[in-house]
């Protein structure tokens, strides 16, 4: 107790009161899904929001209890926003599950979560019935679509069918209020190395990043922008905008399972849609398409880049040729995930053109919520120079404080004390400038440690990726039997390229120091990627650890 | 306890976050004050920060125990922002108290709050000097001021210099943490009727506010621009406004005494502002200084005008003569003050000008952290239709819940429950259109009852200012032998404009129902307004409530 209380009204903050505040002050703004049924569907935030009270009222019917996890395995579109709010509005934990990791790997996911119920898209029927004798919390199966589109027949018991699990409850029902710290949302680490871990996300948690992620200074969004995730809503709950733009009352706009470069593009169009947010890898197939085409944009305006750097080719080309302005930032699942941004400050308007682009290329700072510093490895803080490398440690109204299941100073659930005060670990190694600004030099394990120097895997791939025959490029440590590793270039070249090993090694003169250019390079038709569009250099390390480098 | 706890970081938020977020990501932004003492005075939020501690240790030093109350009587600027801080962020209540009301109020209110510390400007030195001896809970006396300021001789017991209080502390001190619902800020409200009430703010719902304050909806304040709050500071925080700029690091400009035309104008040029908040009445003095001398704004874009509602000849002359983009707002002392506003919809691009301006001149649509509603007199929630008014009832993270010393149902604290949720009644008139846009049509007790209908005072007002030779208008109800209450026009003058009644009642043909139009004109030489610039229309009603009519 204060010891002298303010006397201000006292409601939580929850998940459920920005789909309200929508329905209330937003009510006929739309909500358009591109559906795997194949058409394109409309509807609006009062519609949602009254679905989404029907979603509660079918799982309080299916006998799901409050603090129970709902499974989803979904594409973004209206029926997985009405699950967002039914599940977590009504006290229960949504769990968005990762389609394109491996089936062990969900089955293990949902083992661990124990989910009770499980709501999944017409394109993961298959995936689950494999799933389903292995997965035994699960008590129902929800398909999500209607009558017309259900199986003839399945291997799932009484598979269940959401538009007539919705069509039986009439919506009178009232949104509970209940402590702003319940857990309302779960979502697992894509997992490149060990086990995935869950992120169990709070109403508090999900409300205050909102709040953040609308300022200026981090996506902007507002009443009048159309936004589309890009990002799956499985992937950090779509970096949070199915829960900012009904916060704002911006028009949402779900683009489902087609995600190439043409129908992005198309739906971009027709949709008048001004903000989107997504990973470079999707950029890489968009541009493609746009370039191939002579395509731009009527109404798209800013995007934010993230879940993997991006690189300055992309930035350049996005800005310049396509007029977008291009917003680089950083998080993860453990941060919800903003994260830093990569805005310039007042200062910096008097900047040159490529001085400007060089800050924009770092992954930012911080909006409000979040703090971040950089400590070496006695944890003591390092200098804010934009020099000096260090482990990357952020806390915060959104940050984790330990994994699903672990306990509160466990090893299993890393923390860093930093003069008293507790911080997560990122795993990334960074620098950060005096005014702010980090850039991320690598991830810990990604580095390559060169005679003791470290050298950023990161900053030769940028290299690589600006050299007009490159697709794609991935850096990695090679063994090397005097320097311990020694970088290894491994390239995807753009169709019709054929650019020697040589000629892309020359390609780096002058951008590194002669020490870190890479000793090889290696031609491979396709890299590989996590789940979630990152580049899997752990693969890659297996595969190549033994490269026989040249001279060698 | 949650049935399930999300597993996140949990923090306070907290007053004293926000100026530490500024000082470590924002360090170098200035922060500029035209002071008392007449200089132009250039800190940083850095030195603010370190400043801040200091407050906190002198406040300390001084026996100020944590939950006490230190009275301000202050103008906008660094040292009143770091007493804002040093004193909420170390525990204890930061009280403005507006140095504009009447001494007998002063120290009505200083009495009730139990002030332990007054710190004041030296410009009411001899208001202080006046109010000791009947405000027995002070125990110290601080002028916000160097040595060199201080007074030969002052009546105050042992009257201390603030920078010297300063100067005796080290700044070796951490910013505590503590239940962020604790008792942050208190403010009275400016009592046109009966005394003044204390509402109690909390770190919650400052922060909360500062959130929303700067979402794209609201103010739309990002680290880029430099910000001038007219408003001051003792009233309701400066609209809180020195919470937000330091939230996204912000450049912050103070105006000290000086609201003239000539010093405002001057001040925004000289330091580039970019936006500003302030009430209608600051505006008329700048507007008449600007076009007298065919000023413009360099770096001016949006300004929030709100306090009163904005004449709409005003709004049309700042968008139209200088460019502004002018953002009409709602709110009050017991809203944080936000509110509403005015800001136009996605769907709104289509409609023409003068529809546009129409729905801007409304006091507009809540941003999410509030929500309001209009109710009959049997507490009924009445249509959204934008033409029935009823009274505007509102509630959220910031809404007062109860006055200070009210009791939490006592009928010393006004609250109307509707569907089980208590709403805070505002004591406006007001209507909701469809799209959630609130307008107000009156305060439920300036609005001109004649014979059994409503006549609004504000709409009378606002034909009368658009002549050409009004330059003020005040429109209340006159005692009527048959209608009960009749409207009577009080109205001054441009300089040189000599308008007839039958010529300024004219001018309302067409304008409202014949029945609608004033019965008379008075002229005067200036009208009485509030301490925070509100037009006093009480003592309007005293001095005119039986003028004597036409052919009555």
């Amino acid at each position: 107790m204060p010891i002298l209380s303010g006397q201000m009204m006292q409601m939580p903050l929850s998940i459920s009161s920005l789909l309200r505040h929508a329905a209330r002050h937003a009510g006929d703004v739309e909500v358009v899904s591109r559906r795997v049924e194949g058409d394109l569907h409309r509807t609006t935030y009062v519609e949602v929001e009254r679905r989404a009270r029907q979603v509660a009222q079918a799982l309080a019917r299916l006998g799901c209890a409050l603090g129970e996890r709902v499974g989803t395995l979904a594409w973004n579109g209206h029926r997985h926003l009405e699950l967002f709010y039914g599940i977590s509005g009504s006290g229960r934990v949504c769990h968005t599950i990762n389609p394109r990791l491996h089936a062990e790997q969900i089955a293990w996911i949902i083992n661990h979560a124990q989910d009770r119920v499980l709501c999944f898209d017409l394109t993961f029927l298959p995936l689950v019935e494999q799933l389903a004798p292995q997965i035994p919390s699960v008590a129902h199966w929800v398909l999500m679509t209607d009558r017309g589109h259900m199986p003839a027949s399945s291997s799932l018991e009484s598979l269940l069918c959401y538009e007539e699990l919705l069509a039986a409850e009439d919506g009178h029902w009232a949104w509970p209020e209940f402590d702003e710290n319940t857990a309302s949302g779960l979502c697992y680490t894509s997992g490149t190395t060990g086990m995935p871990k869950g992120v169990l996300y709070s109403h508090r948690s999900t409300v205050l990043h909102a709040l953040g992620q609308v300022s200026v200074d981090a996506m902007g969004i507002g009443s009048r922008d159309v936004v589309l995730p890009v990002t799956p809503m499985f992937h950090v709950n779509a970096w949070g905008v199915p829960f900012a733009a009904p916060m704002v009352g911006a028009k949402l706009v779900f683009p489902g399972p087609r995600l190439d470069g043409a129908s992005l593009h198309e739906l971009m169009e027709s949709e008048r849609v001004t903000f989107t947010a997504g990973v470079p890898t999707v950029w890489l197939g968009l541009i493609t398409h746009m370039k191939k085409l002579g395509l731009s944009f009527s109404t798209l305006r800013r995007t934010v880049i993230g879940g993997a750097a991006c690189p300055p080719a992309m930035m350049r080309t996005l800005e310049d040729d396509f007029g977008l302005e291009v917003i680089h930032a950083w998080g993860m699942t453990e941060t919800s995930p903003l994260g830093t941004l990569a805005h310039l400050k007042a200062k910096h308007a008097s900047l040159d053109a490529e001085a400007r682009r060089l800050l924009q290329q770092k992954q930012g700072k911080v909006i409000y919520g979040v703090d971040l510093t950089i400590v070496d490895a006695n944890d003591q803080p390092l200098p804010w120079d934009g020099r000096t490398a260090g482990q990357l440690l952020v806390r915060g109204h959104w940050v984790v404080d330990r994994y699903l299941g672990a306990a509160k100073n466990g090893s299993d659930s890393p923390h860093v004390d930093v003069a008293g005060e507790r911080w997560f670990p990122t795993g990334d190694v960074a620098t950060i400038d005096a005014d702010g600004y980090m850039q991320i030099t690598d991830r810990s394990k990604d580095v390559i440690k060169s005679g003791g120097e470290w050298i950023s895997s990161i900053v030769l791939e940028n290299i690589a990726m600006a050299h007009p025959a490159v697709h794609e490029a991935a850096a990695i440590a090679c063994h090397h039997p005097k320097w311990d590793e020694r970088p290894l270039l491994i390239v995807v070249c753009k169709p019709g390229a054929e650019p020697s090993a040589q000629e892309l090694l020359r390609f780096f003169d002058g951008k590194v120091a002669a020490w870190q250019v890479p000793d090889d390079v290696v031609f491979v038709d396709e890299l590989p990627h996590t789940a979630t569009g990152k580049l899997l250099k752990m693969a890659l390390r297996d595969t190549y650890r033994d490269h026989r480098l040249p001279g060698v």
